[in-house]
This record gives structure tokens, C-alpha cells and sequence, in this order.
């Protein structure tokens, strides 16, 4: 199981950001974004994309962030500029447990850092927690979701030139 | 050279998603931002960070889209969901010649699917420009931006722990 938790959403700024982050989880081969601010909008927006494009894919909002912290029994990664390089952490995770990535908002508090197993940089520039979050994924997983089946009611096949969908009608 | 367009940003709406954009180009290996509306607050934020975190990275916004892409003698690469994979099309990208990548908002201009030399999609599932345009740049540059230094008058160490900020003052 790879769960993304998104710190300090806050409903109409940061709606097209954490939407982003969302989907990249689901595309990128987590298992479940978990945002710490209710925000049913971005519930049902997510959940109607991943009925169309199908794969498993949950959507939690509204959660208690420390309790769901001291429950979670796998690993505990936090991404940020900060962090150790995580080209090298990455060698370092178990695997065989589950894993949740913690993505902030804007300042973190301090204790995200010391609950963290890990807290890791995908290169030490400011850029974007989309980018961190699809980078991590992407050698966390080692590319596997290049090859991730979706078997959606609507599939976009590859194409040179234009665009290729198909929609599969129940 | 390796610039990246961006296509129909709206000032306001697209403040933050363009910002992400243009960060993730400067970390991971581009030369240059263009964007196509004029946005003298997002040039002045993008200029801020490089002259602070270092490195060369141009912003330029308020352009026309028509004459720059008329006058691009390089590859021109589209990135979109609809496109050819990006893994297969990357290797058959001739890396001696300028490139430009560009990048849309909301939906893009079927002119711009012609006049590319390749429509590249970094997964055929919904997710975001920010990831599409970090990944392909990742690849693109063989990951060259993890060793790449940029010398700023703030730089970040990686660390375990905690925060490693050296400051250089003049």
C-alpha cells in the first residue's frame, strides 16, 4: 500500500494544486490520497476521474493528522526540499511495508520531521510538490507505472498525432 | 538550449500551476521559460528565486506564439496525454539541436499538435503539466539535474534531519 498524505490544504487556494497532486499519486501508482482538510469538491472530482480512467484508486478528506501518524504501522516518508537525496534514501526503504509519502503545503510543522522515517529531497531547488511526489513514485517504483493497466470506461491510447480514445459504454 | 513554452496561462487562475512550471524547468535541466501572457509578477518571482538559489534560467512572457514557434529552428516537442510514449519517443529525439517544450493549460490548439515534431505524453492518464514536463526532463537529460550545481547565494544541503541552509551574503 502507498498512501499520500497532503498537509495544509486549503480549500479554493491550493484546490488546483492538491488536484494535481492527486492525480499524480493515482497515475504514479499510489494506492491513496489522503488530504488532511475536508474538501468533498475535490472527493468527488478525483473519485469521478478514476471511475472514467479507471484503477483502484481512494480519496479520503478530512482527517486527523496526528492520530492517523501514530496508527500507521509502515514506513513514514516526508518530502522535502530538505531532506537527504533521494536517489541514495530510496535504496534504503523496506519495500515489503507499507509506505506513506507526506507532502506539505506551505511551511511544515516540525514534528512532520521527526515522525518521518525518512525525510527526503528530490534535488535540493525549490520547485513543486507535484514534481517531488511524480519524481519519488517514479524510482520508488521503479517506472512500473509506465506498464500499469487502468482498464478504464475510457482509455487514451498512444498516438503521434492527434488523439486516440476510446470509450467502452455499460 | 532547452526552452519551455507555456501555452494560455491566465494571469490569477494559473498563477501558482505556471509558477510550478517554470520552477520545475530551472531544477531540472531547462534553459528557459516563456510564457505566452504577460506576467511581469511571475517574471519577478522566477527572477527572485534564480538570483537567490543561482544558476542561469531566463523568464520571458508576453509573446507571440505563432512567430516564436515559426522562427524555432530547432525540435519542437508537445507534451500531452494524447501523444506517443514518452520513454520510445525520447530516444529518437536528435539531443545536438535547441529544443522546445511546450506545455499547455486548459486545452490546447490543434495547430500546435501539427506544428510539433513530436506529441509526447508522459503516461496516457490524467495528472499534470508540472510532472509531465518534470519527468520528461528527467529522462531527456539522462537525471543530470541531480548532480548539476547551482552555486546561488542560498544553498541547500541535503540532510537527515532538520534544515541545512548555507547562506552567502556579498
Amino acid at each position: 500500500m502507498i498512501a499520500v498524505l497532503r498537509l495544509g490544504h486549503r480549500i479554493g487556494r491550493d484546490k488546483r494544486i492538491t488536484t494535481h497532486v492527486a492525480l499524480v499519486a493515482r497515475a504514479f501508482g499510489a494506492d491513496k490520497i489522503i488530504i488532511e482538510t475536508q474538501d468533498k469538491q475535490i472527493e468527488k472530482n478525483i473519485r469521478s476521474i478514476s471511475e472514467r480512467f479507471g484503477g483502484k484508486f481512494e480519496i479520503e478528506t478530512g482527517i486527523d493528522r496526528k492520530k492517523l501518524i501514530k496508527k500507521w504501522k509502515g514506513i513514514i516518508v516526508h518530502l522535502t526540499m530538505y531532506g537527504q537525496r533521494f536517489d541514495e534514501a530510496i535504496t534504503k526503504i523496506d519495500k515489503n511495508k507499507d509506505i506513506l509519502i507526506i507532502i506539505g503545503a506551505e511551511k511544515v510543522p516540525p514534528e512532520i520531521y521527526q515522525v518521518s522515517d525518512y525525510n527526503i529531497s528530490v534535488g535540493n531547488q525549490p520547485h513543486s510538490e507535484v514534481a517531488a511526489l511524480a519524481l519519488f513514485l517514479d524510482r520508488f517504483t521503479n517506472g512500473k507505472w509506465t506498464e500499469k493497466q487502468f482498464k478504464g470506461k475510457i482509455e487514451i491510447l498512444p498516438c503521434d498525432n492527434g488523439k486516440k480514445v476510446v470509450s467502452v459504454e455499460e
